[in-house]
């Protein structure tokens, strides 16, 4: 079950609560905004539902700490790598893709590694930041080990997202996968629904497919064996080896580039979350006239919206339509929050002593989504 | 059935095909060695199986020029816009990543795109050239529509390789991958083999699934529609909607940047291939010590090696090392060659004069594979 809760009062609600771990009121609303992007976009595996572990983050595992300050340890005119000092990801993400993109607006390319680091929510976050600056935008991160590599049985590899932006009219080109055929995000959705998660998504620590999501989540919390297969699905029939190379790959931008550990090191030191990112910003201007190139480009995802569709399908879509469209929607109408969740929230706000009861009043009956 | 030809011979053959068509003895050795990398690799898809595609582009549609120069039009100390005025490919190619690592070791990175050019072989062979150099290698380039977008039921994007390279030990990373399931060529091996090809690769004009790859790569060839899925498979369940996302992400910058035609409108001027392509080269040590990156990274993979594996399985493998030890193993037993292929060289060497008894001698008899 679901209910709705009006985006200014639930904004507000997690600002507050990030105001009182002791966060100023700009790095509050800079955390509470990427967080909530998430749910107005329809990720809900990034959003509010995440707000208990950045809370125990910070509380209880002390993972993350409030007074933490990123520091450039290394810097060309291109490029820099970055030490968050265990920050919350959010705050060391934001700073480090503006300092990608002063780089790339001086020098055409500007490339940020950042180490110590942790969770950072969506990595779209970033590359749209870019995007608004009529910039390139490219993000990624690695993340707790959840992916099997190809033929082996034990998560290895992070969720890892690869995120480019682009800009394009009537709007950017927003695309922002896991490179694992599902984020583990997705798997505390389908286990907090009570939902089973679909043949083909995951296997268990024999390494057999495995459709129960809790069990697949927990094997991977205790790093049992299991876990989330690459993009492309098990072995190498449909290409499974590309999702891990992939997830691979952004490893090596996030944690090889910073100097971090890799995703299966992460929690060495259980006292760190560790997490790498990786941010690029790119002047397209470099190449050509940026007015043409962005035409140029706009035309062609016109001309693949307009693309024949395939029976019974409503719709080709661009990537970044659907959050964008889900974005507009939900500020004006409100995010759909699941009980778990909200019992989460209001336990939260008993931790902190918030009164949560105007920020989280209901807007709409609670209905099954 | 194939028959296996000694490499240096086959090498003589192809090298000899491309000086008879006008090139000089370096440009020749080039071509041919781009062009059986991909043989000696084990992938059959891009190596001397097209050869006949080169060899009528050069003779027959004239959309490639033997005299042609590649021009810089644009550049910047970090990124460069070739203009291939319709080069052959493998030698637009090869002088743009060249170009590309030049920058990357003035300045620390090197973006080129390349519009003008024709089909450049495998994307692995340049991210090899820039690990060669100790360098992180990037490559990309679009190519005729194969790829039908999620929803829709037309190619409209390439196979779009995406090639990522990283210098590691005891081998380098090189990860090469078609952003559909799997790219056009396999599907003409299919073919040529007479077999079927597997679900979940492509669907035919209806949208339906379809198994007979010469159905396949017929529709394609004629845009009647169908083509191949992108990687992660039809529909979302899987996530091809990742798999259309990457595609997309590549036509980007390739046709994007350089100023080329986007996949589906390449053959809007039928006697031009107007191929284009990217490529980016990474200086890893305006992050780090170098050897530490390296060190650290090898030794992931060398985790990533160790891993249990999956049942029946006899090895986890990392991307690079199955063509790496293909290729040791070739150059010395030799390359297989289907006998549609073989045919195909036969007629080559026909309409070019050429004696081909002595370079393509069969080493070993016919063997089915």
């Amino acid at each position: 079950m679901y209910r709705t809760l009006s985006y200014p009062a639930v904004e507000r609600f997690v600002r507050t609560v990030f105001e009182t771990h002791g966060y100023g009121t700009a790095d509050a609303a800079a955390i509470a905004d990427v967080i909530l992007r998430a749910d107005l976009y329809g990720i809900e595996s990034h959003g509010i539902q995440r707000l208990m572990r950045y809370h125990r983050a910070l509380a209880v595992t002390k993972t993350a700490h409030v007074d933490a300050e990123p520091e450039i340890v290394r810097e060309t005119p291109v490029s820099a790598v970055v030490d968050a000092h265990d920050a919350l990801g959010q705050l060391a993400a934001i700073r480090a893709m503006r300092l990608a993109i002063a780089k790339a607006k001086a020098h055409g390319i500007g490339m940020v590694a950042v180490r110590g680091s942790s969770h950072f929510g969506i990595a779209g976050y970033y590359t749209r930041m870019a995007v608004e600056e009529d910039l390139l935008g490219v993000c990624t991160t690695n993340s707790e080990p959840i992916l099997v590599p190809t033929f082996a049985r034990t998560a290895m590899i992070g969720s890892n997202p690869l995120a480019i932006g682009m800009p394009a009219d009537p709007t950017p080109f927003l695309f922002d996968a896991a490179t694992t055929v599902v984020p583990r995000g997705k798997l505390e959705v389908y286990a907090k629904r009570g939902e089973s998660i679909p043949s083909g998504w995951a296997i268990d620590e024999q390494g057999d497919v495995c459709t129960d999501p809790r069990c697949v989540v927990d094997a991977i919390l205790a790093r049992r064996g299991g876990g989330i297969l690459p993009l492309g699905g098990a072995g190498e029939a449909m290409s499974g080896h590309k999702g891990y190379g992939l997830g691979l790959v952004c490893d090596l931008l996030s944690a090889g580039l910073s100097g971090g550990p890799y995703s299966d090191h992460k929690k060495d030191d259980p006292s760190r979350s560790n997490t790498s990112h990786f941010f690029q910003a790119v002047d397209y201007g470099l190449f050509g006239d940026k007015a043409e190139i962005r035409a140029r480009f706009s035309a062609f995802l016109a001309e693949l919206r307009a693309t024949p569709r395939a029976a019974g399908q409503p719709r080709v879509w661009i990537h970044g339509e659907k959050e964008l469209e889900s974005e507009t929607r939900r500020r004006a109408e409100g995010i759909p929050v699941n009980e778990k969740t909200f019992a989460e929230l209001q336990s939260i706000a008993a931790d902190l002593g918030l009164d949560a009861e105007p920020c989280l009043r209901e807007t709409r009956k609670a209905v099954s989504r």
